[in-house]
């Protein structure tokens, strides 16, 4: 595939050369981290390695990170812990990723959607007059609010949200798994009670991701056996992923790349776009630099990524959650977005995308719409 | 660490060369196996190559093995399923795996052990008098019963188990971890209604397991999301663990290896330890050709263990699960060893031991016992 245009790093991202070096030399070492033995150890050093270079990228304390294998586990961890803990009704914004909105709703709690704009920005007043009304009955108030949508790329106001949510006396769950790495993340100023985070989202092997956690949390057991992790999650790590997933954060903290040049591009290859009726979803919102959800009315989702395919240029059509089933995003229908919601396409690039990939993409893409405008000329 | 001796396999097999290559050859791919481009379809084409080869070394179609994130979370996940699907009151082996047992005992069910023999061996005489007694209101009888045990490598007599536990419509549970890859291992055959998987027991990386299960067992799902492995198992799949999988197994089912020669090599090494006054555990019974464990009386496994270390021998105590910790094991207390208990080691080699490694070991020991026995004389 050396002539393809690969831009869709929001499903997975290309794994950075220094994480692949990091997993081949953790695969050479061998020994299980829990072995008390010369080769344990060695293991465990990488282990704990990895885990100060992901600590220091989020600003959350070592100590307080705790390794899963992915960021669904790492979310499913959160919410069963806020059940656990007593919160009988779940606030959970209306474009999180499935892995939240499915565990909540498989939870024995209460769902409830925490609206958001055409905008695709949560809407905080409605969640500060929810939280005033909350009825202690439900327990403690609990609200996941990720901090870059995975669609959109829409960063949410999570500072105020923490504010509005601590002063409830409520349990902030932050799903930063798309915006690390594209937008400086902060577990601390944040003020979340959990962040998560996956590997693959950020140049690191697929398996591996993990969460942070505040004194403001406490977390379960969901996986039973020996004490791992400090007893917080049983199972012999990951220990070549955990090596790649620190190599990655390392590398992002090292390149500091500027991200700007990556709006520029996208932001340019989008004008082309609008100039034949394209929409940009959350246009007038912060969004990371990397990420484009633009809708063509009347030309659905399905048959642009086809297009898109045959020429090479590999997007997708919001999340790459449900095994090729291509259907309207509930993050745009959450947004208001009508008919538009079946026409989108995502598009994002990473730390290995260049302007010419986002100029190719909008060659390709212009010439498939010239192709179907004149087909759709024809039926007329 | 080149001259240093790995007999630690049952904690961690060093990984098999083609395994480490599948792993990088699938870094270099990239892609999630969800996405439907060609980036899309060449991880999902790695992953699914891969099932077949781990199908094939255990005897289970294809369709039926769901992949994990190791050992851990596919024990986990059965236990889980027995206790939705009404079982109730829980039978474990007195030896099996701590992801089995903590998960029952975390579980709302009744947990009860089933003994074992001074052998080491189920006692299935119990299994059936206890399953002729079943209370039908502790619902569908679950047992739990391992292929090959971790600490001991003796073997289960699983399907004879299969028919008792059959016999009263009951699910049987078998943990292979510590067979595949030792001993031929056919799910069919053994009659399993699930069996478990883990990719590091047998050359792969860490990080990735998995089950097999039949027409008796029905799962449910523990980790909420996207519809992967077929709705089985929400969260994007560790391609490049899987492929390491997949290519470890591969190389299992080519190599065909001798393993009388290795088990001729322990045992040569054994009889060694023997001759001043070690005891190896389960001796009369059918063992796992790798795994010797061997007590030596009044001579505690940490002791024997750091002796060892510092000559490069790398050995354990027992399950290399719980953090550094040495303690009396439960398969030895179950075992009714006594004091013994305290005082063994497990040495464990595999795919990669040679005949020089057992007898260096054999040496180091002995050495290091007569410098133990010297001391012991000095304060006798």
């Amino acid at each position: 595939m050396s002539s393809s245009i690969y831009l869709d790093y929001n499903a997975t991202a290309p794994v950075r050369p220094q994480a692949a070096a990091a997993v081949a030399r953790a695969l050479e070492v061998g020994g299980n981290p829990s072995s008390v033995h010369a080769a344990g150890r060695a293991a465990r050093a990488i282990m704990e390695s990895a885990r100060e270079s992901i600590a220091r990228l989020i600003g959350a304390p070592a100590p307080d990170v705790v390794f899963t294998s992915g960021g669904a586990e790492a979310n499913n961890l959160c919410l069963d812990s806020a059940v656990a803990a007593g919160s009988r009704r779940l606030i959970v914004s209306a474009i999180e990723h499935a892995t939240v909105t499915e565990t909540a709703k498989a939870s024995p709690a209460e769902v409830e959607y925490l609206p958001v704009g055409r905008d695709g920005v949560a809407d905080l007043g409605w969640l500060r007059e929810r939280l005033a009304g909350w009825d202690a009955a439900d327990g403690r108030p609990f609200v996941a609010l990720m901090l870059a949508n995975n669609e959109t790329g829409v960063i949410q106001p999570i500072a105020e949200a923490a504010e509005i949510v601590h002063a409830a006396g409520g349990w902030l769950h932050v799903d930063a798994i798309q915006a690390i790495g594209k937008i400086p993340v902060d577990f601390q100023a944040l003020g979340a009670d959990t962040l998560t985070f996956s590997g693959h989202k950020l140049g690191a092997p697929q398996g591996v991701g993990g969460l942070a956690y505040g004194a403001g949390a406490t977390l379960v057991r969901r996986q039973h056996g020996g004490g791992h992790e400090r007893g917080r999650r049983a199972g012999t790590e990951n220990v070549p992923g955990i090596a790649g997933l620190g190599a990655a954060a390392e590398a992002i903290l090292t390149a500091n790349a500027d991200w700007s040049r990556h709006a520029a591009w996208r932001d340019a290859a989008a004008e082309r776009l609008k100039s034949v009726g394209a929409v940009v979803m959350g246009e007038g919102a912060p969004r990371t630099p990397n990420t484009l959800c633009v809708a063509t009315p009347g030309w659905t989702s399905d048959l642009q990524l086809i297009a898109l395919d045959l020429a090479g240029v590999m997007v997708s059509a919001g999340s790459a959650c449900s095994s090729g089933k291509v259907k309207a995003s509930h993050v745009l229908v959450a947004m208001d977005q009508g008919d538009l919601a079946s026409c989108a396409i995502r598009v994002s690039g990473g730390w290995n995308t260049t302007e010419a990939d986002w100029n190719r993409f909008a060659d390709v893409w212009f010439e498939a719409y010239q192709r179907f405008a004149a087909r759709r000329k024809e039926v007329a």
